[in-house]
């Protein structure tokens, strides 16, 4: 039974007489009731003459449209038929990405898939630039329109996918970083990345589309997944969610790999959880030859040890335009096994063979020929994006332990580490476990878990125990601030090498020394 | 203790820190929940940036502001201070005439009473006239903003009265009839004056007065009276409220005399209501020397029966103006207990003195000669307007009558009845009665209570009981539609007599047959 963010209530009332002179609205409020737990809708004042003159001019009978507020029923709208499907959009806001499913509320049956570049992007590749373009006069209003054109251009192609209007789109939800909520809205990020980095809201209260000036139906229900922190947004929230981890009973981890490394560990009793600036390595479209987990792109590579043969599969089984996440992660731990990079990510002119080759910025690395990619470019890996890459894996496995350290959690004592990141479908524990990423335990502890920002959002469109548990999860979960842990800076420098500086935390990757 | 529509909460909340990182609306929340009945408070979108950036500047301490919109607590503000004074304004939203007090909300003390001709009279003087002038292309939009601009410039005045500014007004509790709300409301009023003649709405949610355009505070909640139907408004809600007729244990009556006569009868088990179009005759501003009780009114009459002196009350005691409605009942009804008028309402040239002459629409009743009034024009009782307040009066007692009849209850039986009505302050019931308008019982059993409409709406500003009792009344009160009633349209005619074709009726009023 799906108790989505909106309904619809099949209604068929009495019309007015003499003899019963209700008041249209209070007429189909009170026909309402009994459908909500007894309780009589309220009527925004935008959509009281909308509401009340559709019920008349349907004779009395028809579908009523309800938002789900918070569990108090909201009556936006009434349609003389019940309508052919009843469509929710669920929108993962990522900085770099946007990438949306639209549902059918009644049925929980995916109409359509969809991604887009985030439009904010010419404001700046990356979160903090656009925080700081947002106090300039203007800038937060430049911001705040550019993603709602970006929202209204992907709720039009999901639209145009499924055969819908766009004003068909009944809700939605948003999940996404605490700062990209904050353009989402239109309020003052500034305190977002300045000491003690607190959010203007965690859990603003769900709106109506109209008032953001989105495209989708005015009266659909905008619901967005809570923030614990500045850089603990509704995207792990939602990462919580669609793993399960709040309610297991042993001592889990989940690992949001992106922009930030965000990283929960607890159970149903406790969770604690903490983030930390990744750098751009892992998230698709930064990186030079990165891009999203999408056709085309690289998601698995591997290298011949003896003949340096590079062996790669495509999203789609099409031509290669570039290396998503995972694809990036696989391809520098083969050149780590194979020895063309050192231990500090460097590569070794002296053992690759002719696929490295002198560019502008340094070396650089061919994984497929101009004459094999989709577009006629090659696609490279350089020196420049092997060093971001390093950064992202040494903050990562920093986080980690200095996360497990504070709770005093050995890292065996995990039932199971869930792996989530919209970077990379199907990332390789294995692989990443050799960059020193993660840390170096059984294979089968680690579940990669996919996109969750977005799978969150999809659970928030059909499910109110899922909108609730949300609310109880921020309160639940405790955050830890690593933006000034003199730990975690320590840490931080010791996992700047393959796979580490002390490898005996790593006794299943082969360890280079002294080259 | 009050519970008003609007209410401060003083609030000092620790400083976000490191090791508390709540967003600062959430952090505000919680604080308020203690004093909201343990609810986090909602916070409307249009309201969330500046909620937040003021708690934030006013360094975490100072003054929430919260409406109450129907038990469920709403965050709309935050400012650094208690301000010296929190304003609501209750207004009664009069066809011909606003009248409005604004109250100290933490006290109940009025700061300023002030009234207004209502701006719509340019597009008609009734109501009916209004409704088809909103059916033409713009119509209801023209009267929607003139009745916008009207209860702006009395909020002006009431501010401007009370030293405050007009945005220091933050809640608004409106009682007026059902096309009034409906106009003030931007809603079609087409099927009000259409049989079966049914409201859009009953009892519209509150709302905040920027989506209506107000000039009080954006964010002040504005709470309207319910109706029970479309010729039974809001403003009579507000007279059970002023009268408590819903708590009596003995069966009471109501009476509002305005351009439409509305009565209710009943007690604390059941209540049934009926209104009838009355005729403007009792509306001040309408009759052509008719006005307000307002300083320069006429409130009370007498004519010395041997003399044929008049003599006259005006309030404040400053010189004539004209005459409210009770002044024009008292007024009338000495003219027939002087034998001036017959029991048809005509005058008697033959009877009549000096002051009788002829105008340009046939006889006219000179009360103040041009030398004794306020304006250098005189005071002057027309036949036209004579014939008005017959048809006024008939149908009064039409509807008392046909209402009795229905639920079975004698005038005997009745143990009180309220009279109430914007248009006198102190009718008098003996000449009501005299004039046939109201029954024939003992004067003590009639209690003037004044401008109930506006009395309700200071109740509701300021007592949740009230408000929650308001929404009671609609589901108790049944109302019967006197519009397409057979049975009063015959007592209608036996009633346009003095005081009534059956003298039996009225046993205490001289009869002067055959004239």
């Amino acid at each position: 039974m799906l108790n989505p963010l909106v309904r619809v209530v099949a209604v068929v009332a009495p019309p007015p007489s003499l003899g019963d002179n209700t008041g249209d609205l209070d007429r189909l409020k009170k026909m309402l009731a009994p459908h909500l737990a007894g309780m009589l809708p309220m009527v925004p004042y935008p959509r009281l003459s909308k509401v009340a003159e559709r019920f008349r001019a349907a004779g009395f009978s028809g579908t009523a449209i309800i938002n789900d507020m918070m569990g108090s029923p909201v009556l936006v709208d009434f349609l003389p038929q019940l309508p052919p499907v009843l469509a929710g959009m669920a929108l993962d806001l990522g900085t770099t990405h946007l990438e949306a499913t639209l549902l059918d509320l009644s049925t929980g049956k995916v109409l359509a898939r969809a991604d887009l570049e985030n439009g904010q992007i010419g404001f700046g590749a990356d979160i903090l630039t656009r925080i700081h373009h947002a106090a300039r006069p203007e800038g937060l209003v430049e911001l705040h329109r550019a993603i709602i054109v970006s929202v209204n251009e992907l709720a039009a192609k999901l639209a145009g996918i499924s055969g819908l209007a766009v004003a068909e789109i009944r809700a939605l939800s948003v999940s996404g970083n605490t700062s990209m909520v904050h353009f989402f809205l239109n309020i003052n990020p500034y305190h977002l990345c300045r000491e003690p980095y607190i959010p203007m809201v965690n859990a603003p209260d769900p709106c109506l589309a109209g008032e953001l000036k989105l495209a989708i139906h005015p009266a659909a229900v905008v619901w967005i997944l809570p923030s614990v922190g500045s850089y603990f947004g509704g995207d792990l929230i939602s990462g919580v969610l669609a793993s399960g981890i709040d309610r297991q009973q042993e001592t889990c981890m989940l690992i949001d790999v992106g922009t930030n490394a965000e990283v929960i560990v607890g159970n149903r009793e406790w969770l604690i959880a903490c983030a930390g600036a990744a750098g751009p390595a892992l998230e698709g479209g930064v990186a030079r030859m990165g891009m999203r987990a999408g056709p085309g792109a690289i998601e698995h590579v591997r290298i011949d040890p003896d003949t340096g043969e590079i062996q790669y599969e495509t999203i789609g089984n099409t031509k290669p335009k570039g290396l998503c996440g995972s694809g990036l992660i696989d391809l520098v731990a083969e050149l780590y096994l194979t020895r063309q990079i050192d231990i500090r990510g460097k590569f070794r002119p002296q053992a690759a063979g002719d696929r490295l080759v002198q560019g502008n910025d340094g070396w650089q690395f061919v994984v497929v020929s101009s004459e094999d990619s989709a577009d006629g470019q090659p696609v490279v890996l350089g020196q420049v994006d092997l060093d971001a890459l390093m950064r992202s894996k040494a903050a990562m496995y920093a986080i980690l332990t200095t996360l497990t350290n504070q709770v005093g959690v050995a890292f065996a004592e995990l039932h199971r580490i869930y792996v989530a990141g919209a970077f990379g479908r199907h990332i390789s524990p294995r692989q990443a476990v050799v960059l020193g990423m993660l840390p170096d335990l059984p294979l089968a502890i680690y579940e990669p878990v996919g996109n969750s920002s977005l799978a969150g959002a999809e659970r928030i469109l059909l499910e109110r125990p899922a909108r609730e548990r949300c609310l109880e999860l921020v309160k639940k979960i405790t955050y830890i601030e690593l933006n000034v842990n003199h730990e975690f800076m320590l840490r931080f420098s010791g996992s700047r090498f393959i796979p580490h500086t002390d490898h005996a935390l790593f006794p299943s990757v082969p360890f280079f020394d002294g080259e």
